[in-house]
């Protein structure tokens, strides 16, 4: 934080180990180099090549957390908003994630099976993905809970899998769609007999025990006049995280003929930005529509 | 975020699988349970038992974040104390640190020998530690910059290291605090001849080169008036944080004796917290003091 | 070894366990319960899911092993048959090996993406195969070494490296196919200016140093007489070990009509045997000729 | 095994590097550099440095093994000297080894806390001890077993475990030597019954379904006139391998005073060997008498 700043140090351990060198030849400090053994205890974590590495990060204690931010239940579409936002931010902060998918209190990313990102550090990846998601979690908390605030600071954790073809990783991302699916119709269920039947929740809970995916429907529909299918989209898919082209139309100042002197022009430039979809990734129409995805020389 | 938050389901995991298998048996959503697999490709990363875990952190690109920010040259106390205030956080929050130490825009976290939190399992130790860092550290920026709005949310890098016993503990800690050393009299002299002396940074650097901390000494004291010695120890030592009994005069009503009723009554009551120290932790004499830090048995 | 033989306990450690548990309950043998937490030491080493496992083992020190066995330069065809020998016997001994590979003192075996054996953990896969080897080399050599006694029990070291799709697989194939190549050609010409030109090794070296496999293939064509594309195959592309159907005429007892009671009939048997190919495995030909190999289902 | 032998060349693997940077540069043989890239799939198995690294060996299918080479039971002493013959052989061939414990068909080695052979990879050393024990085993059979050929050759398999202290370590050796114990004396008491009292194993097993160590005592001592302490202590406690000073009286030529001219003379050479001990090495008595097994700085 504190580095001489202006001086081209590119990497400051570097810097730091030629100064502690310089410092082993000479006297006084030369007692500090019998400390540096301790590196030896660093692992190597370094992900399997080829394969495609997914940081799962999942909210610490987030039932609790909820609660105290008095979250709409079953969804609070803010919170919902807010975790893609900082989806986003870690896509956009750090390198070669491909794609990102999230539900509830949870999102993964999905690096590139050939990233070379840190030399595929595993603990590298899940502390960037964690500490990235986090800090933005504060950060643009205001921007989606205006009249809530944000109470104390909350903690994700983390984990790296390996997939090592596209059959497996494709598997991951639907084994994650198929549980949104199914935690979304239960609490969907569960929230109407609650708020609208006025059950108690343990009420509720048996009332649901051993019922099917067609009797919850069935639940909804007759005693509540609900379609499930008409639930929004972001609650029953959860939200997809891809790169798109998006057209960004910038007012710039652009060196014109003499008589144009001075007027500013209205420029379309494209960007690609991380855009959220709430379709089903299940299924191969999504992974046909958009094959660059797990193209493998993308 | 949004399961069914009044019923007493302690595992969110638990729940979802019950809901799976009982899917599994049952028609249109027995496909869901085809992808279930996947989850076998996760890896055990379990800690070796009895060894002490450290969880360093490390600013990302705060070289760049410092200058955004205006970071006072060569230590800028506000960010230091942000920066320990976010790890009294982290050792209040989660389970089991017995010490933590840190300098510049790094921090180290260890945990107790025979910590069973999260059954050891080395990613829920450093992501836990990176997300609670960072979400604290945008949580509590106000706090500690109040004139300098915080423009974008900083990530933080970790990793997991073990020692097996009090001595390799022990030097590795020694091994950051002698790197604090050595950063910090470089910077000192640095800033000074660039900010005093009016030297450019290359010039500065070229000064330095090859001087040893004893020519650093000299330069401070005879072009500076600077004793090395007197500078504050935040800067010179790093911080140590350990918990200590802290008595809290808090005022709260207790049952009192008929004729005294209704009287509020100051109470001392004693609580342990992380209590920052800008001490030597080389010698023996920190860990003699405090022999519970490091005790087997606590 | 000594276990009660005829009891049918499936799982010895099972039995131990059992017993152990007995003691625990119960008086003088109580205190042993305190000394199995060490297996909480252990790690978990399963391999990947779906990825190839190849196990590659290189003779120790045998260097000198050739030395004191006089085996013949540049290639000593008894050795390299009962290296092949000892491959089939660890093909059959052990199981979910696909393919093996071998040259000069090495060996690298192929179990299949989705084999299950031992729980795919890599400890398991490795010592199995390496001392299967090692038994089998000392086991089989009187077979190809008459007049050689074997002097010293030899040693191989082994690892484990996974390959997540077939084209890695085949890569790695490739690549010790290619060492094979390079490192027979450069052999061969070095014994014949050593053996039929006299010169020293010294001499042999700096003779053929900066040399490229053309005038590596010139120098034994117009000094030797010799055209190195009419060495033996196994010595040039060394020895590929695939699973093949065997026919084996037997004679055997089987139940005849009256009239031929008592007599022995010729049976033709098929058995799946592993079969030394000496083929090119870089190209695609192989491959295609042999699709089973990599299919993902068989 | 067919490299240029007489050449200077130690490393094998460098040799081959070498040629093949020398192959990348020039013409025909550039296409096998691309195969290179496969190593990167390898991976770091560095055992955590100051831990004990402790490998354990088991004989595969040693059930069936001991049935088919009629092995006496409940023990077999050629076995068992055969084992111990074969784990001082990986003692004496291998490094850094302080210290073996064997028992029926397993055998432990303990590398030194600060060894660094073969940079503490766990893969050299579990395969090195088991490939070297598995073709001593072999080697030696024919040593032990004069009337009984060796019909097939064994595998074992191997682990790598690390414990960080003496205590655990030492807790290791208890645990296997405790095991020893259960085993031995239901195996003895077991085998009692079937071979002297004609109980079928099933009858035996179930008298002894529940029995305590008191229990199997009493059976032996009133049923068999068998006082288990008296039992030989290679089955009773295993064996302990450690480095003792033995004295070699060797005949051997040395320089005389003229008159003695020619003679040869006896010399006591001391050497250190790996010598068996059948004592207990669960109290504290053994590490006492034998301080410089687990001195760190040994």
């Amino acid at each position: 934080m504190t580095a001489a700043s202006n001086v081209k140090i590119r990497d400051y351990w570097a810097f730091t180990s030629v100064t502690l060198k310089r410092c082993l030849q000479l006297g006084p400090t030369m007692a500090k180099s019998k400390f540096e053994y301790v590196r030896e205890f660093e692992t190597d974590d370094t992900c399997l090549p080829h394969c495609w590495v997914v940081v799962r990060l999942d909210g610490r204690n987030f039932h609790r957390f909820s609660e105290k931010h008095n979250f709409a239940k079953p969804n609070d579409g803010r919170a919902l908003h807010l975790m893609t936002k900082c989806a986003q931010t870690v896509m956009e902060e750090l390198e070669d994630i491909a794609i990102a998918y999230g539900q509830s209190d949870e999102y993964s990313f999905v690096f590139k099976r050939k990233s070379n990102w840190f030399k595929r550090r595993a603990s590298k990846f899940m502390t960037l993905v964690a500490s990235q998601f986090a800090s933005s979690f504060v950060f643009y908390w205001p921007d989606y809970f205006e009249d809530q605030p944000l109470l104390y600071p909350p903690g994700f954790d983390g984990r790296v899998v390996l997939y090592p073809n596209n059959q497996t990783l494709k598997d991951y991302l639907s084994w994650r769609q198929a549980d949104c699916h199914i935690n979304n119709l239960y609490n969907t269920v569960f929230w109407a007999l609650v708020q609208q039947s006025g059950l108690t929740p343990v009420q509720a809970q048996e009332r649901l025990q051993g019922t099917l995916a067609a009797d919850k429907n069935e639940i909804l529909f007759s005693e509540f006049n609900i379609n499930y299918n008409n639930e929004p989209p972001v609650c029953r898919k959860g939200t997809v995280l891809i790169w798109q082209k998006v057209g960004d139309v910038t007012t710039k100042e652009v060196k014109l003929p003499a008589e144009m002197e001075g007027r500013k022009v209205a420029v379309t430039r494209t960007r690609t930005k991380p855009v959220p979809l709430h379709c089903d990734i299940i299924g191969d129409a999504f992974w046909k529509e958009h094959p660059e995805i797990l193209d493998e020389d993308s």
